[in-house]
């Protein structure tokens, strides 16, 4: 209920995934808006039902305050399902802090995880997917915490980006290992302990290169690195339809290349990877974007999907556990 | 002579100024490698000289380290020009450490100045220049230091930019003062007491949305934001490469478009906007990057000319003592 077009992307994302995916969709949030926009599409065959909350968090909204405040906000009631077991997990476009926080406390965190982690997939030069966690759940981060968002993100690659033995690095500003921060520094040792694929520092550059499967980092530096990506993109979108429409040839040569533009749009389009998994909480939680289209929200499904049937929160606690002993053993 | 293409690219772009600009260059380094390079171009009528400088700090040494040992290094007998005021200012794309710690400890610090910092200008939506301080000079910056950027910057944006009252921006994970780490919470109230134009948090998209004039970050997130955007330009560009020669009709069409995309890769080239400058230093330093080519030097040129014309350095120093009062009135 809480997205920037909502429900109507929601909904069509639902009837899309239902008939794509072959999935059960719970639509949550107050029937009498769901109800209609749920008419206007054919659902003849499709597992897809309405539960009732009677409340919406906004964007606006403090998200500690709505989760004190808002007991039946459609986010609670989804969470609710799925702690309970009527939903395998939960996707949101809405306020994403309420969606953490709804997350953490309502279907807690995985044993052993000190701190739930976003993780952002991205595609690579190599048409590979990389991962950057954490993007924006948690600052001021301690090694600890930075090493365990690692081991969830190294579970994560393997399973939904099937990757053998994922590469990790350590988002810095150089590739020596001296050449970073102080916390840089802290973790590194703890990197080189756990039982991962740890390639050491990589820049920031390095997101798109295809060097790491998966890059570590604070969530205020993984969120200055999305929005300045997402930033930019907007930005060469922008510049270059501009300079195409500036004269006939140009837009001539921009009708005869519209696939290749409309390939390059899917290539670097976030709304077709799906949402961003928040990592260590149990049950499934898929984060979109506020802005997200219907396509945006069936792949959201999708990952949603993919994430349950892959046992991924069981391998994250397995891994967590393997860490532990990893590290405690030195 | 330590970038990556030295010194082909360097003699070049100073030929290239000298005519375009009127200025004199002096190229500093080994003097049978610059004699024949500039051998090659027509110099006639410019004032181009070379000074011998017997060694060179490559991109593999440690700042620190070569800075001890190579005493006679082209970078540092360069500096030694600007101090001894035989030259208004260095361009250097070679080794940035070196060049930054060079500068530092040659030219000295502006009185006031804690630590110089690196500014990156960036081409916006909005059709302006904005400037993203620091880029990677220091980091782990207690709130005082990012306070003095943000001074810094709003002088180099009203000379170089010509922005008559530029709007400072603390870059953060969100628009509300409270969204940030310990650091942005630690320097907000600082900002709020200079005089300046601040306007409190901006997100990484806001980089290029014209939203802000100067935005003021610790260096290890702006090189981070740096480095993300350079490698997704990069990224973009061969994604949009291989797209456009996957078949005839957008080939053809690509050659139609030529020119809108020669537009393009100009807006978002960063060689059109010569090097950034390190700011707090007495004298004029340009560090450009290592794959610059000759364009990027011949900008790179021009910035240090309107920086030296622009008394940037006096205004800066009148700046700090200027904003010690503020803070210290309160």
């Amino acid at each position: 209920m809480g997205g920037d077009s909502a429900p109507g992307v929601e909904v069509e994302g639902a009837v899309l995934a239902a008939r794509e995916y072959g999935v059960g969709v719970i639509l949550v949030g107050r029937g009498d808006v769901l109800g209609p926009e749920l008419a206007r599409h054919d659902t003849d065959g499709l597992a897809i039902e309405i539960v009732q909350a009677d409340q919406v968090i906004t964007m606006d909204d403090n998200p500690t305050q709505a989760l004190r405040k808002k007991r039946d906000s459609s986010i609670r009631v989804a969470a609710r399902l799925v702690r309970e077991g009527q939903a395998h997990g939960l996707i949101s476009a809405g306020n994403t802090g309420a969606a953490m926080a709804t997350s953490k406390i309502v279907l807690g965190v995985l044993p052993g995880v000190h701190r739930p982690a976003l993780a952002q997939v991205f595609p690579t030069l190599e048409d590979t997917w990389a991962i950057l966690i954490d993007v924006g759940a948690n600052v001021d981060c301690p090694a600890e915490m930075l090493a365990q968002f690692a081991i969830m993100g190294d579970v994560y690659s393997r399973v939904l980006c099937h990757r053998d033995n994922p590469r990790v690095g350590l988002l810095s500003i150089g590739e020596e290992e001296h050449k970073g921060n102080d916390q840089t520094r802290a973790v590194t040792p703890l990197l080189k302990q756990l039982p991962l694929n740890f390639i050491g520092n990589v820049e920031g550059g390095d997101l798109y290169s295809g060097k790491a499967d998966v890059v570590v980092c604070d969530g205020f530096i993984g969120n200055v690195a999305l929005k300045v990506s997402e930033g930019l993109v907007k930005t060469i979108k922008s510049m270059l339809r501009e300079s195409l429409e500036a004269n006939l040839a140009r837009k001539m040569g921009f009708v005869l290349a519209r696939n290749a533009f409309e390939d390059f749009r899917k290539r670097v389009d976030y709304s077709e990877y799906g949402g961003a998994p928040l990592l260590g909480v149990k049950g499934v939680c898929i984060i979109c974007h506020g802005s997200s289209n219907a396509n945006a929200i069936k792949n959201a499904i999708r990952v949603a999907k993919e994430f349950y049937e892959g046992g991924v929160n069981n391998k994250i606690e397995a891994a967590v556990v393997k860490s532990l002993n990893s590290v405690g053993a030195t």
